[in-house]
């Protein structure tokens, strides 16, 4: 506790004040919010004192663990030398200019320039603007269309927002871009579009590829700025694509000039087991990365537009443009948040957390299917440290419960009950740990899980809810 | 330093890699940036080991003054026991709850209800879509235009600068809600629209409550959702409104069923004498306020939007609008962010800043019209610790420098090699200091600014584009 409130004071002022994202208000009034009131490792505590195995990093995000020391020490010591000046014209810091530098080194190719910004929306809506601007400088003004898929979560600015495409995320907000945002199929192995059910996964790969093309087609080539991606969707419900699905649609943006945005924003830093998933695990080199989260592992808020040398010169270019790049943030390259991330990079690479990574990332993708006995178990997919398991009302027919069960809901709390934090997502249960997982957490991980299902489907039995 | 690079090294990376706000692509890839790499109190220090006097407070921000120990040691706290656990749904942290319930009982009447961001610019972008989302579940689906002002600042996320009004904050980047969107007239007293050049500042404020009130009939009142404004403008060149004109507007806004969103992110947290200006500076009451910079002093990124009581009871009523509000951000009241604004508060309040404002403010605004003698001062205008000189090539005909001449880059440059930081923007010079700064740091600024003001004369005279 640092403060000097009452668990009670503290759930009371919660309730009172804090407006929560993706709230449900049929429930918040009367429970209100749990409040977690320390952190270390892989565990959180709340104000009962009750500790839980995070088994989704905070929120994608916490890759080193928690409450890490030489963090605090780092923070603290930038805080005191130099907490604070702005980045705007020609001034700059120290941790911001040596981490633009590393983050020029982890990302592949000539992704070399670093705009940055306190997390992973407005990342995407900086990489947005910046895509608009660098075409208004090459001549091409109306090429300007934004192709995002389906099912894709890319954040929560009015833009951003926009270009997900995930249904429940809008539920009463506006769209306000749809003269120029586009959204395909999802690249979901799992659930197909009409016309993919039986291909394989080869044929689906050039499906969703035709797909994509002839949209670009319908919408004419000289009017498609930028793909948008995310290598796995993440809030989507850690939906995976096929083989050789973003090359083949990189290989696309190529031949009609559109650039290639890959949002790793729960992928890099580790998720996978490298720095950056898009080369390195996809074989594909995108034209902008969009990362946060596990950049420094949340400690402080950052995100960041990394863009190609191609795209700088023509925005950075002082014969056109009015010679200035007239965007940006306050907190660009905040001191704190860069000397966090760089203390971040530095854990990772002395632990040799994406060795790590590379052992037990397929160790829990692997004991995760031991659960394929049960009989609401759909499938599980992923990669790494990245992890669905989608629930369904019946596995051989894969027949999905209907969304009022709240099946992954149900399976969450007694998650929660027995001491392990999972995400629900639709039907799907989502696993992003901290990257310094044991495999005897993995084990107690898969082991809860199962325990919760068997307790979920006594629930459901008991409430005939559950297809025998 | 907190890393063991030279400062030739930090400057090479920096050119290299990171991508600066409102960088002049002219000179940068043969100047590179100024590193600051020190700051204490009222001053900061770049890397050849020269010190500034820091009188734009970072950028509008660092309010209690760079680098307090008690806040490294706050932070360092909230970083060992929780520094991150996400705030979705009904899961919250510490800080954020204690923090939402002090800014509750700072703001000004019902505004009880704290949505929380990383800064000014994602506050802004969620308080527009809060307010679409509010008139969507009210049945008012057209309610959607913006009225925002020409030279009002508001960000830069793609829909935050968009309500900009700067037009310098524009080039050659795209709108893409013009049909939302639109601009009145700036509160400005020194440069008035065509046909309120001599009107008594009560009729000048008349003039533009009627303009607004003209736009408003032109839009349909059932299609205008919101009022935008600053209560001084700060990035336009700090534009003092005329007597009344905040109370004016808001009975117009009152009148339509509008709603008045205060951007404090400069105004709030001390700069002008009080936590909020809105009402106990212009004694208005909005119904949201958003806020940023000083709530934090900068040290930690945030930001956050205060809404009233009567917009949460609509938008958070379990019967509409599917029964949760589908936005947010991994870092919406980030525990870290949290702890600082706290602390940032608490210092205030046991230091009394807002009283040392109120006395030396006033004392700031008066002895800097003591330079009223120099021949290129044109005005002095402002409030408390917010203040633009602006310069004028005659002071008697107020005809403007033209912008090609630079004016008060040069002087910035002056002042720079003495050692004082103010910030150019446009013929004006601005001055935001840490509240802490005193009466002798005032005379000091003063006197700078003078032999600053001389020595540019001189450079004008000698290339002949001073006027006798």
């Amino acid at each position: 506790m640092t403060t000097n409130y009452s668990a009670e004071q503290l759930w009371q002022m919660d309730k009172d004040h804090f407006i929560h994202p993706y709230t449900d208000f049929t429930t918040f009034a009367e429970e209100g919010s749990q409040v977690i009131s320390q952190a270390d490792g892989m565990h959180i505590t709340d104000t009962t004192g009750k500790s839980y195995l995070d088994a989704i990093a905070g929120l994608w995000c916490v890759n080193i663990g928690h409450g890490r020391k030489e963090m605090a020490e780092t923070i603290s010591e930038q805080v005191l030398n130099m907490q604070y000046y702005n980045p705007f014209g020609h001034s700059t810091n120290e941790p911001g200019s040596v981490l633009a530098a590393k983050l020029a080194e982890l990302a592949p190719g000539d992704l070399n320039k670093v705009f940055y910004t306190c997390g992973g929306s407005t990342a995407v809506d900086t990489a947005i603007r910046l895509v608009h601007y660098y075409n208004n400088i090459r001549g091409k003004n109306n090429k300007k269309q934004i192709i995002s898929r389906n099912n894709a979560y890319h954040g929560s600015t009015y833009v951003a927002s926009n270009i997900t495409g995930i249904h429940g995320c809008k539920s009463n907000l506006d769209r306000i871009a749809d003269s120029w945002i586009n959204h395909i199929s999802a690249a979901d192995m799992f659930h197909r579009p009409k016309g993919a059910e039986n291909l394989s996964e080869a044929e689906y790969t050039q499906f969703l590829a035709d797909e994509f093309e002839n949209r670009i087609v319908q919408l004419g080539e000289n009017n498609v700025a930028a793909f948008i991606a995310e290598p796995i969707m993440g809030a989507g419900g850690v939906l995976v694509a096929p083989a050789g699905y973003h090359q083949a649609m990189h290989a696309i943006c190529q031949k009609y000039d559109i650039l290639y945005i890959a949002d790793e924003v729960v992928t890099s830093f580790g998720r996978l087991g490298d720095f950056f998933a898009s080369k390195s695990v996809f074989g594909m080199q995108p034209d902008i990365i969009i990362t946060a989260k596990g950049i420094s592992s949340g400690y402080i808020p950052l995100g960041a537009a990394i863009i190609s040398d191609r795209i700088w010169d023509v925005v950075s270019d002082p014969k056109t443009g009015g010679g200035a790049l007239t965007m940006g943030y306050t907190y660009s390259g905040h001191p704190v948040a860069c000397a966090a991330a760089l203390k971040n990079i530095e854990i990772m690479e002395r632990e040799n957390i994406l060795d790590h990574v590379k052992e037990v990332g397929p160790y829990l993708q692997e004991q995760i299917k031991t659960l394929s006995d049960l009989a609401i178990f759909g499938e599980s997919r992923g990669s790494h440290l990245m992890l669905g398991l989608e629930l369904v009302a019946n596995s051989s027919t894969n027949e999905p419960f209907p969304s009022e069960v709240g099946i992954a809901s149900r399976v969450f709390e007694h998650c929660r009950n027995a001491g392990l934090i999972v995400r629900p997502v639709g039907n799907t249960i989502v696993l992003s740990p901290p990257l310094i997982i044991s495999k005897a957490q993995v084990d107690q991980i898969v082991s809860t899980i199962r325990e919760a299902i068997n307790l979920t489907m006594l629930d459901l039995a008991n409430e005939g809810l559950l297809a025998s």
